[in-house]
Protein backbone atom coordinates (compact mmCIF):
# COMPACT_ATOMS: atom_id res chain seq x y z
CA UNK A 1 0.00 0.00 0.00
CA UNK A 2 1.51 3.24 -1.04
CA UNK A 3 0.47 6.30 1.04
CA UNK A 4 -1.34 9.09 -1.30
CA UNK A 5 0.52 11.78 0.33
CA UNK A 6 3.68 10.34 -1.41
CA UNK A 7 1.94 10.48 -4.64
CA UNK A 8 1.38 14.00 -5.41
CA UNK A 9 2.96 15.72 -7.94
CA UNK A 10 2.19 17.50 -11.07
CA UNK A 11 1.83 15.97 -14.12
CA UNK A 12 4.51 14.04 -15.90
CA UNK A 13 5.11 12.51 -19.40
CA UNK A 14 3.56 9.77 -19.62
CA UNK A 15 0.43 10.68 -17.12
CA UNK A 16 -1.52 12.40 -19.42
CA UNK A 17 -4.97 11.52 -20.22
CA UNK A 18 -5.35 7.75 -21.17
CA UNK A 19 -5.24 6.54 -24.51
CA UNK A 20 -8.01 5.35 -26.28
CA UNK A 21 -10.66 6.04 -23.20
CA UNK A 22 -13.83 6.58 -24.10
CA UNK A 23 -14.61 8.18 -20.51
CA UNK A 24 -12.80 11.41 -22.00
CA UNK A 25 -16.05 13.35 -20.73
CA UNK A 26 -16.46 11.90 -17.66
CA UNK A 27 -14.84 13.95 -15.02
CA UNK A 28 -15.24 12.77 -10.91
CA UNK A 29 -15.16 10.27 -9.32
CA UNK A 30 -16.52 7.02 -9.87
CA UNK A 31 -19.12 6.19 -7.34
CA UNK A 32 -18.54 2.44 -6.15
CA UNK A 33 -21.65 1.07 -4.34
CA UNK A 34 -20.87 -2.56 -2.59
CA UNK A 35 -23.54 -4.56 -2.19
CA UNK A 36 -26.34 -2.00 -1.59
CA UNK A 37 -29.44 -3.78 -0.64
CA UNK A 38 -32.19 -1.17 -1.31
CA UNK A 39 -33.13 -0.10 -4.74
CA UNK A 40 -34.06 2.94 -3.43
CA UNK A 41 -30.92 3.66 -1.55
CA UNK A 42 -29.15 3.45 -5.28
CA UNK A 43 -31.59 5.47 -6.29
CA UNK A 44 -31.39 8.28 -3.81
CA UNK A 45 -27.27 7.75 -4.55
CA UNK A 46 -28.25 8.47 -8.15
CA UNK A 47 -29.90 11.62 -7.55
CA UNK A 48 -27.43 12.78 -5.46
CA UNK A 49 -24.24 12.20 -7.69
CA UNK A 50 -26.90 13.75 -10.52
CA UNK A 51 -26.88 17.06 -8.38
CA UNK A 52 -23.53 17.28 -7.94
CA UNK A 53 -22.39 16.42 -11.30
CA UNK A 54 -21.13 12.85 -10.88
CA UNK A 55 -22.50 10.33 -13.32
CA UNK A 56 -20.34 7.08 -13.36
CA UNK A 57 -21.65 4.90 -10.87
CA UNK A 58 -20.73 1.05 -10.55
CA UNK A 59 -22.90 -1.65 -8.35
CA UNK A 60 -20.78 -4.76 -6.93
CA UNK A 61 -23.67 -7.19 -6.25
CA UNK A 62 -26.86 -5.58 -5.50
CA UNK A 63 -29.25 -7.32 -3.74
CA UNK A 64 -31.96 -7.25 -5.87
CA UNK A 65 -32.29 -7.19 -9.47
CA UNK A 66 -30.94 -4.59 -11.65
CA UNK A 67 -32.42 -2.87 -13.75
CA UNK A 68 -34.52 -1.93 -10.19
CA UNK A 69 -37.56 0.58 -10.47
CA UNK A 70 -37.57 1.86 -6.57
CA UNK A 71 -33.82 2.58 -7.52
CA UNK A 72 -35.60 4.80 -10.69
CA UNK A 73 -38.23 5.93 -8.72
CA UNK A 74 -36.17 7.23 -6.08
CA UNK A 75 -33.62 8.76 -8.69
CA UNK A 76 -36.06 11.64 -9.40
CA UNK A 77 -34.97 12.21 -12.77
CA UNK A 78 -31.02 11.77 -12.46
CA UNK A 79 -32.24 8.35 -15.20
CA UNK A 80 -28.85 9.17 -17.21
CA UNK A 81 -26.95 7.77 -14.20
CA UNK A 82 -29.29 4.53 -13.33
CA UNK A 83 -29.44 3.93 -17.13
CA UNK A 84 -25.30 4.09 -17.66
CA UNK A 85 -24.63 2.24 -13.96
CA UNK A 86 -22.72 -1.02 -14.75
CA UNK A 87 -22.97 -4.05 -12.51
CA UNK A 88 -19.89 -6.05 -11.10
CA UNK A 89 -19.56 -9.41 -9.23
CA UNK A 90 -16.79 -8.34 -7.61
CA UNK A 91 -15.32 -5.60 -6.48
CA UNK A 92 -11.68 -5.75 -7.98
CA UNK A 93 -13.66 -5.70 -11.26
CA UNK A 94 -15.22 -2.72 -10.44
CA UNK A 95 -12.42 -0.79 -9.69
CA UNK A 96 -10.15 -2.66 -12.27
CA UNK A 97 -9.49 0.19 -14.65
CA UNK A 98 -9.24 2.58 -11.77
CA UNK A 99 -5.70 4.50 -10.77
CA UNK A 100 -7.04 5.67 -7.29
CA UNK A 101 -9.10 4.72 -4.88
CA UNK A 102 -10.67 5.38 -1.90
CA UNK A 103 -12.90 3.57 0.69
CA UNK A 104 -15.58 4.92 3.23
CA UNK A 105 -15.47 4.13 6.51
CA UNK A 106 -16.70 5.64 9.39
CA UNK A 107 -15.56 3.43 11.89
CA UNK A 108 -11.65 3.31 12.61
CA UNK A 109 -9.89 -0.14 10.81
CA UNK A 110 -6.92 -2.36 12.42
CA UNK A 111 -5.08 -1.24 9.54
CA UNK A 112 -2.52 1.89 8.87
CA UNK A 113 -3.96 3.71 6.62
CA UNK A 114 -4.23 7.47 5.87
CA UNK A 115 -7.79 8.50 6.47
CA UNK A 116 -8.92 11.92 4.19
CA UNK A 117 -11.60 13.86 4.37
CA UNK A 118 -13.63 14.24 1.53
CA UNK A 119 -12.55 18.15 1.25
CA UNK A 120 -9.15 17.06 1.05
CA UNK A 121 -10.28 13.64 -0.98
CA UNK A 122 -11.45 15.95 -3.37
CA UNK A 123 -8.78 18.27 -4.17
CA UNK A 124 -6.19 15.27 -5.00
CA UNK A 125 -8.99 13.87 -7.28
CA UNK A 126 -8.88 17.07 -8.91
CA UNK A 127 -5.49 17.40 -9.42
CA UNK A 128 -5.07 13.81 -10.63
CA UNK A 129 -7.90 14.07 -12.69
CA UNK A 130 -5.78 16.50 -14.61
CA UNK A 131 -3.07 13.98 -14.91
CA UNK A 132 -5.27 11.62 -16.64
CA UNK A 133 -5.63 9.31 -12.96
CA UNK A 134 -9.01 8.00 -12.53
CA UNK A 135 -10.33 8.02 -9.20
CA UNK A 136 -13.05 5.79 -7.37
CA UNK A 137 -14.88 6.15 -3.62
CA UNK A 138 -16.21 2.56 -2.50
CA UNK A 139 -19.40 2.87 -0.63
CA UNK A 140 -20.71 -0.01 1.67
CA UNK A 141 -23.69 -1.72 2.33
CA UNK A 142 -26.47 0.00 4.73
CA UNK A 143 -25.80 -0.31 7.94
CA UNK A 144 -22.93 -2.83 7.90
CA UNK A 145 -20.35 -0.66 5.60
CA UNK A 146 -17.38 -1.82 3.57
CA UNK A 147 -15.97 -5.31 4.48
CA UNK A 148 -11.80 -5.32 5.45
CA UNK A 149 -11.23 -6.67 2.56
CA UNK A 150 -12.66 -4.11 0.30
CA UNK A 151 -10.80 -1.33 2.37
CA UNK A 152 -7.33 -3.31 1.57
CA UNK A 153 -8.15 -2.77 -1.80
CA UNK A 154 -8.11 1.05 -1.32
CA UNK A 155 -5.39 3.42 -1.52
CA UNK A 156 -6.69 6.05 1.53
CA UNK A 157 -9.74 5.81 3.30
CA UNK A 158 -12.27 8.59 3.62
CA UNK A 159 -14.12 9.75 6.51
CA UNK A 160 -16.71 12.03 6.40
CA UNK A 161 -15.96 14.26 9.58
CA UNK A 162 -19.43 13.97 12.26
CA UNK A 163 -21.12 14.39 15.05
CA UNK A 164 -19.05 11.44 16.66
CA UNK A 165 -21.50 10.19 18.58
CA UNK A 166 -23.89 9.81 15.49
CA UNK A 167 -22.04 9.03 12.70
CA UNK A 168 -23.67 6.34 10.59
CA UNK A 169 -24.55 8.35 7.54
CA UNK A 170 -27.28 7.29 5.10
CA UNK A 171 -25.89 5.58 2.01
CA UNK A 172 -27.30 8.73 0.16
CA UNK A 173 -25.98 11.39 2.09
CA UNK A 174 -22.56 9.41 2.22
CA UNK A 175 -22.57 9.75 -1.72
CA UNK A 176 -24.20 13.33 -1.31
CA UNK A 177 -20.84 14.43 1.09
CA UNK A 178 -18.26 13.59 -1.72
CA UNK A 179 -20.35 14.94 -4.76
CA UNK A 180 -20.89 18.20 -2.74
CA UNK A 181 -17.78 18.67 -2.20
CA UNK A 182 -16.73 17.46 -5.55
CA UNK A 183 -19.43 20.15 -7.21
CA UNK A 184 -18.13 22.90 -4.91
CA UNK A 185 -14.44 22.70 -6.24
CA UNK A 186 -15.03 23.27 -9.64
CA UNK A 187 -18.10 25.73 -8.90
CA UNK A 188 -17.02 29.47 -9.36
CA UNK A 189 -20.36 30.53 -7.16
CA UNK A 190 -19.64 33.86 -5.25
CA UNK A 191 -19.95 33.35 -1.79
CA UNK A 192 -22.11 35.74 -1.68
CA UNK A 193 -24.26 37.83 -4.13
CA UNK A 194 -27.45 40.33 -4.23
CA UNK A 195 -29.60 39.17 -6.19
CA UNK A 196 -31.87 41.96 -7.83
CA UNK A 197 -34.54 41.77 -10.35
CA UNK A 198 -33.88 42.49 -14.08
CA UNK A 199 -36.03 45.63 -14.25
CA UNK A 200 -34.38 47.40 -11.41
CA UNK A 201 -31.10 48.02 -10.02
CA UNK A 202 -29.53 49.20 -6.91
CA UNK A 203 -30.65 52.75 -6.06
CA UNK A 204 -27.50 55.54 -6.53
CA UNK A 205 -27.17 58.04 -3.94
CA UNK A 206 -28.79 60.75 -4.99
CA UNK A 207 -31.75 58.26 -5.21
CA UNK A 208 -31.19 57.45 -1.37
CA UNK A 209 -30.64 61.72 -0.91
CA UNK A 210 -34.21 61.90 -2.01
CA UNK A 211 -35.85 59.48 0.24
CA UNK A 212 -33.94 60.91 3.25
CA UNK A 213 -34.83 64.59 2.13
CA UNK A 214 -38.37 63.25 1.90
CA UNK A 215 -38.77 61.39 4.97
CA UNK A 216 -37.24 64.25 7.43
CA UNK A 217 -39.19 66.93 5.26
CA UNK A 218 -42.52 65.03 6.43
CA UNK A 219 -41.12 64.14 10.06
CA UNK A 220 -40.23 67.71 10.28
CA UNK A 221 -43.38 68.58 9.19
CA UNK A 222 -45.23 66.25 11.87
CA UNK A 223 -43.22 67.29 14.99
CA UNK A 224 -41.28 63.92 15.19
CA UNK A 225 -38.63 66.05 15.85
CA UNK A 226 -39.56 67.82 18.41
CA UNK A 227 -36.91 68.06 20.87
CA UNK A 228 -34.56 69.82 18.40
CA UNK A 229 -31.19 69.31 20.12
CA UNK A 230 -31.68 65.87 19.16
CA UNK A 231 -32.66 66.03 15.65
CA UNK A 232 -28.69 65.23 14.03
CA UNK A 233 -28.70 62.30 16.31
CA UNK A 234 -32.03 60.80 15.14
CA UNK A 235 -31.56 61.41 11.39
CA UNK A 236 -27.97 59.90 11.52
CA UNK A 237 -29.85 56.64 13.15
CA UNK A 238 -32.32 56.31 10.03
CA UNK A 239 -29.94 57.29 7.63
CA UNK A 240 -28.12 54.39 8.85
CA UNK A 241 -30.70 51.95 9.18
CA UNK A 242 -31.97 52.83 5.53
CA UNK A 243 -28.30 52.41 4.24
CA UNK A 244 -28.22 49.14 5.28
CA UNK A 245 -30.86 47.89 3.94
CA UNK A 246 -29.21 48.51 0.35
CA UNK A 247 -32.67 50.01 -1.75
CA UNK A 248 -32.78 49.34 -5.97
CA UNK A 249 -34.26 52.32 -7.40
CA UNK A 250 -37.64 50.73 -7.32
CA UNK A 251 -37.84 50.32 -3.61
CA UNK A 252 -36.49 53.82 -3.06
CA UNK A 253 -39.77 54.81 -5.30
CA UNK A 254 -42.03 52.53 -3.47
CA UNK A 255 -40.85 53.97 -0.11
CA UNK A 256 -41.65 57.67 -0.76
CA UNK A 257 -44.82 56.54 -2.14
CA UNK A 258 -45.28 55.15 1.25
CA UNK A 259 -44.35 58.88 2.79
CA UNK A 260 -46.47 60.18 0.68
CA UNK A 261 -49.39 58.02 1.61
CA UNK A 262 -48.80 58.03 5.08
CA UNK A 263 -49.09 61.62 5.37
CA UNK A 264 -52.26 62.13 3.03
CA UNK A 265 -53.87 60.04 5.70
CA UNK A 266 -52.34 62.23 8.78
CA UNK A 267 -53.84 65.74 6.80
CA UNK A 268 -56.79 64.76 5.62
CA UNK B 1 -34.95 44.01 4.75
CA UNK B 2 -31.40 44.45 5.52
CA UNK B 3 -28.63 42.94 3.99
CA UNK B 4 -26.69 40.60 5.66
CA UNK B 5 -22.85 41.47 4.99
CA UNK B 6 -23.76 45.20 6.52
CA UNK B 7 -24.62 43.48 9.80
CA UNK B 8 -21.04 41.82 10.00
CA UNK B 9 -19.38 42.67 12.92
CA UNK B 10 -17.71 41.88 16.23
CA UNK B 11 -19.75 41.16 19.71
CA UNK B 12 -20.55 45.00 20.62
CA UNK B 13 -22.13 45.70 24.10
CA UNK B 14 -25.85 44.27 24.53
CA UNK B 15 -26.17 41.89 22.12
CA UNK B 16 -24.27 39.04 24.29
CA UNK B 17 -26.45 35.54 24.73
CA UNK B 18 -30.10 35.99 25.47
CA UNK B 19 -30.71 36.54 29.07
CA UNK B 20 -33.27 33.65 30.44
CA UNK B 21 -32.78 31.37 27.13
CA UNK B 22 -33.06 27.89 27.94
CA UNK B 23 -31.41 26.83 24.94
CA UNK B 24 -27.83 28.21 26.39
CA UNK B 25 -26.10 24.47 25.41
CA UNK B 26 -28.14 24.51 21.82
CA UNK B 27 -25.36 25.71 18.86
CA UNK B 28 -25.90 26.02 15.34
CA UNK B 29 -28.58 27.23 13.27
CA UNK B 30 -32.62 26.11 13.72
CA UNK B 31 -33.86 24.10 10.97
CA UNK B 32 -37.33 25.14 9.97
CA UNK B 33 -39.32 22.56 7.74
CA UNK B 34 -42.15 24.22 6.52
CA UNK B 35 -45.06 22.19 5.16
CA UNK B 36 -43.23 19.01 4.91
CA UNK B 37 -45.63 16.21 3.45
CA UNK B 38 -44.02 12.91 4.06
CA UNK B 39 -42.53 12.04 7.60
CA UNK B 40 -39.96 9.67 6.33
CA UNK B 41 -38.55 12.99 5.05
CA UNK B 42 -38.62 14.67 8.37
CA UNK B 43 -36.89 11.42 9.40
CA UNK B 44 -34.16 11.60 7.46
CA UNK B 45 -33.88 15.11 7.82
CA UNK B 46 -33.45 14.55 11.86
CA UNK B 47 -30.92 11.86 10.85
CA UNK B 48 -29.12 14.51 9.04
CA UNK B 49 -29.00 16.94 11.61
CA UNK B 50 -28.05 14.54 14.41
CA UNK B 51 -24.76 13.44 11.93
CA UNK B 52 -23.90 16.89 11.97
CA UNK B 53 -24.98 18.22 15.51
CA UNK B 54 -27.70 19.90 15.09
CA UNK B 55 -30.84 19.37 17.25
CA UNK B 56 -33.41 22.12 17.23
CA UNK B 57 -36.04 21.68 14.08
CA UNK B 58 -39.36 23.32 13.72
CA UNK B 59 -42.00 21.92 11.89
CA UNK B 60 -44.46 24.61 10.31
CA UNK B 61 -47.98 22.90 9.44
CA UNK B 62 -46.50 19.38 8.41
CA UNK B 63 -48.92 17.42 6.31
CA UNK B 64 -49.40 14.58 8.25
CA UNK B 65 -50.15 13.66 12.26
CA UNK B 66 -47.22 14.66 14.73
CA UNK B 67 -45.72 12.09 16.36
CA UNK B 68 -45.44 10.67 13.01
CA UNK B 69 -43.99 6.84 12.75
CA UNK B 70 -42.54 7.04 10.08
CA UNK B 71 -40.44 9.72 10.84
CA UNK B 72 -39.45 8.09 14.01
CA UNK B 73 -38.16 5.00 12.12
CA UNK B 74 -36.60 7.31 9.32
CA UNK B 75 -34.48 9.11 11.70
CA UNK B 76 -32.87 5.57 12.73
CA UNK B 77 -31.86 6.71 16.14
CA UNK B 78 -31.74 10.49 15.69
CA UNK B 79 -34.67 10.18 18.15
CA UNK B 80 -33.32 13.12 20.35
CA UNK B 81 -33.77 15.59 17.11
CA UNK B 82 -37.55 13.83 16.55
CA UNK B 83 -38.54 14.26 19.97
CA UNK B 84 -37.58 18.19 20.68
CA UNK B 85 -39.27 19.06 17.05
CA UNK B 86 -41.67 21.60 17.90
CA UNK B 87 -44.52 22.30 15.73
CA UNK B 88 -46.12 25.40 14.79
CA UNK B 89 -49.04 26.79 12.71
CA UNK B 90 -47.49 29.79 11.33
CA UNK B 91 -43.64 30.53 9.98
CA UNK B 92 -43.82 33.68 11.77
CA UNK B 93 -44.19 31.80 14.66
CA UNK B 94 -41.63 28.90 14.26
CA UNK B 95 -38.94 32.01 13.40
CA UNK B 96 -40.24 34.47 16.24
CA UNK B 97 -37.16 33.97 18.49
CA UNK B 98 -34.69 34.20 16.02
CA UNK B 99 -32.77 37.19 14.52
CA UNK B 100 -30.91 35.85 11.47
CA UNK B 101 -33.27 33.70 8.91
CA UNK B 102 -31.90 31.99 5.91
CA UNK B 103 -34.73 30.84 3.28
CA UNK B 104 -33.38 27.61 1.11
CA UNK B 105 -33.82 28.23 -2.45
CA UNK B 106 -32.46 26.90 -5.73
CA UNK B 107 -34.53 28.97 -8.14
CA UNK B 108 -33.83 32.67 -8.62
CA UNK B 109 -37.23 34.70 -6.99
CA UNK B 110 -37.89 37.61 -8.24
CA UNK B 111 -36.73 39.49 -5.36
CA UNK B 112 -33.95 41.79 -4.15
CA UNK B 113 -32.15 39.62 -1.71
CA UNK B 114 -28.49 38.45 -0.79
CA UNK B 115 -27.81 35.05 -1.83
CA UNK B 116 -25.37 33.05 -0.31
CA UNK B 117 -23.66 29.66 -0.27
CA UNK B 118 -24.31 27.70 2.92
CA UNK B 119 -20.00 27.66 3.05
CA UNK B 120 -20.68 31.12 3.37
CA UNK B 121 -23.72 30.91 5.53
CA UNK B 122 -22.41 28.96 8.64
CA UNK B 123 -19.33 31.31 8.80
CA UNK B 124 -21.70 33.63 9.53
CA UNK B 125 -24.06 32.03 11.43
CA UNK B 126 -20.66 30.81 13.62
CA UNK B 127 -19.72 34.74 14.60
CA UNK B 128 -23.56 35.69 15.14
CA UNK B 129 -24.21 33.04 17.54
CA UNK B 130 -20.81 34.04 19.55
CA UNK B 131 -22.98 37.67 20.16
CA UNK B 132 -26.10 35.89 21.02
CA UNK B 133 -27.88 35.97 17.81
CA UNK B 134 -29.54 32.89 17.12
CA UNK B 135 -29.88 31.54 13.11
CA UNK B 136 -32.51 29.43 11.58
CA UNK B 137 -33.35 28.59 7.80
CA UNK B 138 -36.25 28.01 6.54
CA UNK B 139 -36.81 24.73 3.63
CA UNK B 140 -39.85 24.70 1.98
CA UNK B 141 -41.63 20.90 0.85
CA UNK B 142 -40.61 18.70 -1.17
CA UNK B 143 -40.57 19.46 -4.95
CA UNK B 144 -42.05 22.75 -4.47
CA UNK B 145 -40.12 24.25 -2.00
CA UNK B 146 -40.72 27.88 -0.29
CA UNK B 147 -43.58 29.75 -1.39
CA UNK B 148 -42.65 33.84 -1.87
CA UNK B 149 -44.46 35.35 1.47
CA UNK B 150 -41.83 32.85 3.33
CA UNK B 151 -38.58 33.75 1.55
CA UNK B 152 -39.80 37.58 2.04
CA UNK B 153 -39.06 36.61 5.65
CA UNK B 154 -35.52 35.71 5.67
CA UNK B 155 -32.66 38.18 5.26
CA UNK B 156 -30.90 36.07 2.99
CA UNK B 157 -31.70 33.32 0.72
CA UNK B 158 -29.58 30.41 1.15
CA UNK B 159 -28.67 28.37 -2.11
CA UNK B 160 -26.35 24.64 -2.20
CA UNK B 161 -24.68 25.67 -5.48
CA UNK B 162 -25.35 22.25 -7.67
CA UNK B 163 -25.30 20.96 -11.17
CA UNK B 164 -27.19 23.71 -13.00
CA UNK B 165 -29.60 21.02 -15.04
CA UNK B 166 -30.12 18.94 -11.89
CA UNK B 167 -30.65 21.27 -9.20
CA UNK B 168 -33.82 19.20 -7.19
CA UNK B 169 -32.32 18.24 -4.01
CA UNK B 170 -33.90 16.03 -1.84
CA UNK B 171 -35.27 17.95 1.78
CA UNK B 172 -32.47 15.69 3.97
CA UNK B 173 -30.11 16.35 1.65
CA UNK B 174 -30.79 20.05 1.38
CA UNK B 175 -30.55 19.99 5.43
CA UNK B 176 -27.46 18.07 5.02
CA UNK B 177 -25.78 20.49 3.01
CA UNK B 178 -26.19 23.10 5.70
CA UNK B 179 -25.26 20.63 8.61
CA UNK B 180 -22.64 18.99 6.94
CA UNK B 181 -21.11 22.43 6.38
CA UNK B 182 -21.92 23.62 9.75
CA UNK B 183 -19.88 20.53 11.22
CA UNK B 184 -16.59 21.06 9.12
CA UNK B 185 -16.72 24.97 10.67
CA UNK B 186 -16.24 23.62 14.10
CA UNK B 187 -14.29 20.13 13.41
CA UNK B 188 -10.51 20.12 14.03
CA UNK B 189 -10.68 17.25 11.86
CA UNK B 190 -7.36 17.04 9.85
CA UNK B 191 -7.45 17.18 5.57
CA UNK B 192 -5.64 13.82 6.00
CA UNK B 193 -3.78 11.57 8.90
CA UNK B 194 -2.20 8.19 8.56
CA UNK B 195 -3.76 6.33 11.24
CA UNK B 196 -1.80 3.82 12.61
CA UNK B 197 -3.00 0.46 15.21
CA UNK B 198 -1.88 1.36 18.52
CA UNK B 199 0.04 -2.15 18.67
CA UNK B 200 2.59 -0.35 16.06
CA UNK B 201 4.41 2.45 14.75
CA UNK B 202 6.01 3.71 11.39
CA UNK B 203 9.20 2.31 10.88
CA UNK B 204 12.16 3.93 11.41
CA UNK B 205 14.96 4.34 8.96
CA UNK B 206 17.43 1.87 10.85
CA UNK B 207 14.37 -1.00 10.47
CA UNK B 208 13.57 0.66 6.87
CA UNK B 209 17.34 0.07 6.15
CA UNK B 210 17.66 -3.47 7.78
CA UNK B 211 14.62 -4.39 5.29
CA UNK B 212 16.25 -2.66 1.67
CA UNK B 213 19.71 -4.60 3.38
CA UNK B 214 18.48 -7.42 3.45
CA UNK B 215 15.85 -7.54 0.29
CA UNK B 216 19.48 -6.68 -2.30
CA UNK B 217 21.45 -8.92 -0.73
CA UNK B 218 19.13 -11.34 -1.56
CA UNK B 219 18.60 -10.38 -5.04
CA UNK B 220 21.89 -10.35 -5.62
CA UNK B 221 22.00 -13.64 -4.07
CA UNK B 222 19.26 -14.69 -6.51
CA UNK B 223 21.19 -13.20 -9.61
CA UNK B 224 18.29 -10.42 -10.21
CA UNK B 225 21.32 -7.84 -10.96
CA UNK B 226 22.88 -9.50 -13.32
CA UNK B 227 23.85 -6.81 -15.21
CA UNK B 228 26.05 -4.50 -13.10
CA UNK B 229 25.39 -1.09 -14.46
CA UNK B 230 22.08 -1.10 -14.13
CA UNK B 231 22.44 -2.20 -10.34
CA UNK B 232 22.59 1.57 -9.06
CA UNK B 233 19.34 2.45 -10.54
CA UNK B 234 17.51 -0.73 -9.88
CA UNK B 235 18.27 -0.55 -6.06
CA UNK B 236 17.35 3.48 -5.99
CA UNK B 237 14.19 2.54 -8.06
CA UNK B 238 13.32 -0.80 -5.42
CA UNK B 239 14.10 1.57 -2.75
CA UNK B 240 11.95 4.96 -3.71
CA UNK B 241 8.80 2.60 -4.01
CA UNK B 242 9.61 0.97 -0.83
CA UNK B 243 9.87 4.88 0.75
CA UNK B 244 6.41 5.60 -0.54
CA UNK B 245 4.94 2.95 1.21
CA UNK B 246 5.34 4.15 4.57
CA UNK B 247 6.03 0.95 6.53
CA UNK B 248 5.11 -0.20 10.01
CA UNK B 249 7.77 -1.84 11.71
CA UNK B 250 5.84 -4.56 12.11
CA UNK B 251 5.18 -4.56 8.35
CA UNK B 252 8.90 -4.87 8.07
CA UNK B 253 8.92 -7.46 10.25
CA UNK B 254 6.39 -8.82 8.03
CA UNK B 255 8.36 -8.06 4.34
CA UNK B 256 11.75 -9.55 5.40
CA UNK B 257 9.71 -12.66 6.46
CA UNK B 258 8.45 -12.82 2.96
CA UNK B 259 11.48 -12.48 1.76
CA UNK B 260 13.09 -15.17 3.98
CA UNK B 261 10.29 -17.40 2.86
CA UNK B 262 10.68 -16.57 -1.19
CA UNK B 263 14.27 -17.52 -1.05
CA UNK B 264 13.80 -20.55 1.00
CA UNK B 265 11.07 -21.94 -1.90
CA UNK B 266 14.16 -21.01 -4.47
CA UNK B 267 17.01 -22.48 -2.55
CA UNK B 268 14.71 -25.91 -1.73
Amino acid sequence: MMALTLLRRKCVAGTDRAEGSDDTLVTGPVVVLIEPQLGENIGMAARAMMNCGLTDMRLVKPRDEWPNQYAEAAASGATMVIERARVYDTTEAAIADLQMVYATTARSRDMTTEVVTPREAVVRMKKDETCGVRSGVMFGKEAKGLKNDDVALANSILTVPLNPVFTSLNLAQAVFALGYEWFQLGTETEDAVLAIPKETRLANKMELQGLFDHLETELDDSGFFHVLEKKPTMVRNIRNVLQRARFTEQEVRTFRGIITSLVKKRKS
